[in-house]
């Protein structure tokens, strides 16, 4: 299930244009982010928001920033029906998986069906991207006994970071991901972007610019930062963060400080091989770039 | 230097939108091709031409359809300044490598230098394609002696790809690769392209419409075919060639058995597992998607 899941990600006949798959935007070489300030889509439509990280997406609390897919099957669909992004059909992707007979064999090995359907398509992404954990980052270490794994000035980034309150928000297992938060606590967030954020999907004005806070793990790793990808550094973050959440001023030394300890959250990145993708069929309906 | 090479192929930090690397058209889970008729550029730019597949590239007498770069290094400069294809300028691309460290330790070690500069790229980069070769394939298991190792169709296929006069082109190691032929010998080709082939490199008339015979190693998966992508199958393939090169009408069972006998020439797919790339510094400057 995974190794099907794993390449059904890195496919991009699952788009219209047969040029754009999950790894697309979810870089498994580049922290599973693609590290623009949003995306690029089919006809190269730029995305309203930054692509957050699949790395450890699985012990989000819901998925994409305003949560509106509970899980990582949900939000596989996404992104393959979405016009800005993969511009295809659920059914036209389908289609194109079934005319691939090795796709065939595999689902029905898997499955124990002959037709495939989107639900089994989600169930295997899914599936491989809950393999997408990053354990052991020298933190993790740190946090298990080994006292030489981090710096004098990664302990005391952890401190001022627990200190100023930014476990507030980016605590548990993932260091976030587990909460919706407003962007401004303290003074309003300035941005460019129109996106609402968690009031999309509930309807409630008081879930206006609340975001599902992201994971720290892996940060060095999924620059730029926020909804809206405005931070470009991770010290650029950290000083945002202070002043509109925290309403803090970091010195120099207290950002460069935390900066140290968040690189501590980098753990080791999911190793495996390139996958190879079965080969269209006669019968495969071609990729259309370029079409209408 | 392979494994820095690597690492640059997958790299879409050497486009301008920090989006297209050169795995995106020459995929390395899809045959080193991106099966499509021409490919995605930059801001979604439609190339002209049919992206040739990178395995066993090194063995072609000359690189491009028309030949234009004398070898694999020459090649790889080619992509990343071309304005519809990746659009970035040499210049640009060797300081965003320049302001990754870790990039410049690993240019260190292999070139003993502090600066990086675009012969080094294109060196480490023509490096790692040469070992993107693809052996055993189960023709060259009959080849060196095992009769089991293809049907009796695949052999009859054989047989006849020789006696119809295929191999005057598509012959040695890579079977073809090594001249330039006329797409059109017997009859013209019909082509919507506007490529002129090798002439536009000789600016010799008399070379008009010639191209680099394409590899027919792993032919199963780089479709669709020719220069222009024109034949979306092999079967396709095969007819037009046999009609406007040799003249001949194949039945259908004969181009079934020339079809099988292409099959045959699938080979081991190169294995490694998929590079991690090196973040970007807080000086790194940022790839421009979305901009002029």
């Amino acid at each position: 299930m995974v190794e099907l899941g794993k390449k059904l990600f890195f496919d991009p006949r699952l788009s219209k244009s047969g040029f754009i798959s999950c790894n697309s935007c979810h870089n498994l070489s580049m922290g599973g982010s693609d590290n623009l300030v949003s995306s690029v889509g089919h006809k190269w439509h730029q995305g309203p928001i930054n692509s957050p990280t699949v790395l450890n997406s699985s012990m989000n609390l819901a998925q994409f920033w305003d949560g509106r897919a509970k899980d990582l099957k949900e939000q596989a669909g996404g992104p393959i029906g979405n016009p800005g992004e993969m511009s295809f059909t659920h059914d036209l992707a389908v289609a194109v998986l079934q005319s691939i007979p090795a796709y065939v064999e595999e689902f029905n090995k898997i499955f124990k069906v002959d037709k495939i359907d989107i639900d089994k398509v989600t169930t295997a992404i899914s599936a491989f991207e809950e393999t997408l954990v990053t354990p052991n980052a020298r933190f993790d270490k740190w946090l298990k006994g080994d006292d030489k794994a981090i710096t004098k000035e990664e302990l005391a980034g952890y401190e001022l970071f627990k200190s100023s309150g930014c476990t507030n928000c980016h605590n548990g297992p993932a260091v976030g991901g587990n909460s919706f938060q407003k962007m401004g606590v303290i003074t309003p967030y300035t941005t460019k972007s129109a996106v609402l954020g968690r009031s999309a999907v509930t309807k409630d004005n008081a879930d206006r610019f609340k975001f599902k806070v992201p994971t720290l793990r892996n940060v060095e790793l999924t620059y730029p930062y926020f909804h809206d990808g405005g931070a470009a550094t991770l010290s650029k973050a950290v000083e945002v963060m202070g002043q509109i959440q925290l309403g803090k001023k970091f010195t120099a030394e207290e950002n460069a400080s935390i900066v140290a300890f968040l690189k501590s959250l980098t753990g080791d990145q999911p190793k495996f091989g390139l996958p190879q993708l079965p080969p269209s069929s006669d019968t495969t309906p071609p990729p259309q770039p370029f079409g209408k």
